[in-house]
């Protein structure tokens, strides 16, 4: 890929909360859509004036300036001004003819924006190619993030261990265990680490796991295996973790242990393929091939995917899926300093899935883990 | 406003956990964009294989497609194909020749399509005028989240009457009480509600409350104005709810204690001008005038705005800001089935800052409100 230019001013509208571009350029989290521009390597903030003073003093801005006073002063000649006009009375103070903008910059804005003759380019997908290459401590943030889920995990495990089987089904504190109840304890977990689960959490057993996007919900039964895909994002940061477990309560069947022990077997094939100059598509690949050698074919089961059918890891950072891929997308070559999730994953209906997943830094040799976690998984 | 034709096709693109046109019309939870449009009437959504299953069976959509089979079948013919292919198969098969997008669809997705022969038309904003009128459903989900915030200031109370006052400090369970526990007990609170305070929450004391938008941080002084907002969103439903109390620990001075009895006169003001046919601009300028008359002047010290310099509130729903706006923007009248945060604030470096937020439903002839919780402030 082509690296971008030093010297394109990039243009940018969108809520950092929401945004990853956004937190990653400006540093500043808020919850509502401002305008941020680069300039001769210097980051500016248009920002409203209920966030000059937090921007001022939180963000990474060279610069801020207050939204209101701006459109005040273009509002006396053009009462309509809006934030088009800002763009361009940017573009003219800062001898701005072209800005460089992510694909998903909203396109009225993008429109009206070319219609005051200001040309917008747009950028790379990703948008900030050095985004996808973790510094020391965005690395250390991740990490963060991936002790939280292991948070997470630690409040199931003392969930399964007290937990008494009855009935078919999985008793704690004389109750039938939920999906639900462990929903609560894992996002208790990860709050006193500091995170929040945003986009949910995944604790769904027997079936359910099949449907590898299902949150769970209902009845724990005994001898089922739980899958548990804990992805939070730390509040300061803004970083996300990522990590999955697979338990079962009760008794393993030998088909389910050979699942879980497959699965396992086929993250280490992973960690030992992964290092700079592989091609994430490879990884997949040889993953992939390493299921079907083991007997695990990919299929359709009554309207269900089965066997292997996911990618087996994506970039983690700002965002929870990012670049790179680690499936049949990953056509480039990894390179040090990425960070990438790998979860080799089986799902059969009537074994139940399992998925197992840990976060690793690409070196130039190899990779390393960013996330720490014992892999016990059967409590009797 | 015109309200939009029955008979346009939308389309839109985007992460429903982050996007809340998307939400609201397919009432799906994701964390990844996908595509959905309409056509005659009928939500369609082409969904990654991965969540084909759970669209099927928690979305509104009349129709579930899967991704990677219309990639796969156009990718014989054209190895490159991507969503702007989709977007094009997608109208040929339903005989669409134009769709209307929201001003935030993703510029880069707008220009592909568009030069691919599909007009796109960029729609209003809000671009569902539908989504500002709540259901009955709709104001029991932000009722909801206010019972979230609700929760919230009860353990606030909690721990502002088990404290105590030494060294001019607010001291609780042996440690000076700081923002940060503050923090942690309402995000506990909220959590126990099924909501989480996605994009933060307010504690702020003192001076740092004059920063509207300070989330707080620090030790908390006795005799200081304590602001609390907590705008937390409901898990299962996406609705947000958004309620402010302000609170001081020891002894109010006469400065604090008028102001704080102001705000909440401001509040019963705002409230008895609320109805049908009104506009919010009118309702903000009747509380900044009911504030001048007090004797509350905006300006700026130091740097900072003081007096009450926001709007006195807003739109609640799937997003936490969204219209109308019962500031200087609400140009437009109210209309009965409306939400709105009703939220007056003063704020003066030296005394500190009060803001006082309730939400209402507009109705024909007033208003009701949808969040509860007493108004105690002082704790001695």
């Amino acid at each position: 890929m082509a690296s971008p230019k030093k010297s394109r001013n990039v243009l940018l509208y969108a809520a950092p909360n929401s945004n990853a571009d956004m937190l990653w350029f400006s540093r500043f989290h808020a919850g509502d859509p401002f305008l941020a521009f680069s300039s001769k390597g210097k980051k500016i903030g248009i920002v409203s004036l209920l966030e000059v003073t937090r921007a001022q003093k939180e963000s990474d801005f060279d610069e801020v300036l207050n939204l209101q006073n701006i459109l005040t002063t273009l509002r006396e000649r053009q009462p309509d001004a809006g934030v088009a006009e800002v763009v361009a009375w940017a573009a003219r103070k800062y001898k701005i003819s072209s800005f460089s903008v992510p694909a998903d910059f909203p396109a009225s804005l993008y429109k009206q924006v070319n219609a005051l003759g200001i040309h917008l380019d747009i950028g790379t997908v990703p948008f900030f190619p050095e985004r996808v290459i973790k510094t020391k401590q965005e690395q250390e943030w991740i990490r963060a993030g991936n002790k939280a889920s292991a948070a997470g995990f630690k409040a199931v495990e003392k969930i399964l261990a007290e937990s008494t089987i009855r009935k078919g089904f999985v008793w704690h504190e004389g109750k039938v265990l939920t999906s639900e109840k462990l929903h609560l304890a894992i996002e208790r977990a990860c709050l006193d680490n500091g995170a929040l689960n945003v986009t949910g959490l995944i604790a769904a057993a027997g079936d359910q796991a099949v449907d590898c996007h299902c949150h769970g919900n209902g009845p724990i039964r005994a001898n089922e295996l739980i899958v548990v895909d804990i992805y939070p994002r730390v509040s300061a940061t803004g970083y996300f973790g990522d990590m999955t477990r697979t338990y079962l309560k009760g008794k393993a069947s030998p088909a389910q242990r050979k699942l879980v022990e497959t699965v396992r077997a086929a993250q280490k094939v992973a960690f030992a393929a992964i290092k700079a100059g592989v091609l994430g598509a490879d990884v997949h690949k040889k993953v992939a091939s390493f299921f079907i050698e083991k007997g695990y074919n990919p299929g359709v089961d009554r309207g269900y995917q089965v066997g292997f059918f996911h990618g087996l890891g994506h970039g983690l950072g700002l965002d929870v899926h990012e670049d790179p891929s680690l499936g049949l997308r990953g056509t480039k070559p990894l390179k040090p300093g990425m960070v990438v999730t790998v979860e080799p994953g089986l799902y059969y209906l009537g074994i139940g899935g399992c998925r197992i997943e840990d976060v690793v830094l690409v070196t130039k040799n190899g990779c390393e883990p960013l996330s720490k976690h014992p892999y016990r998984w059967e409590f009797a």
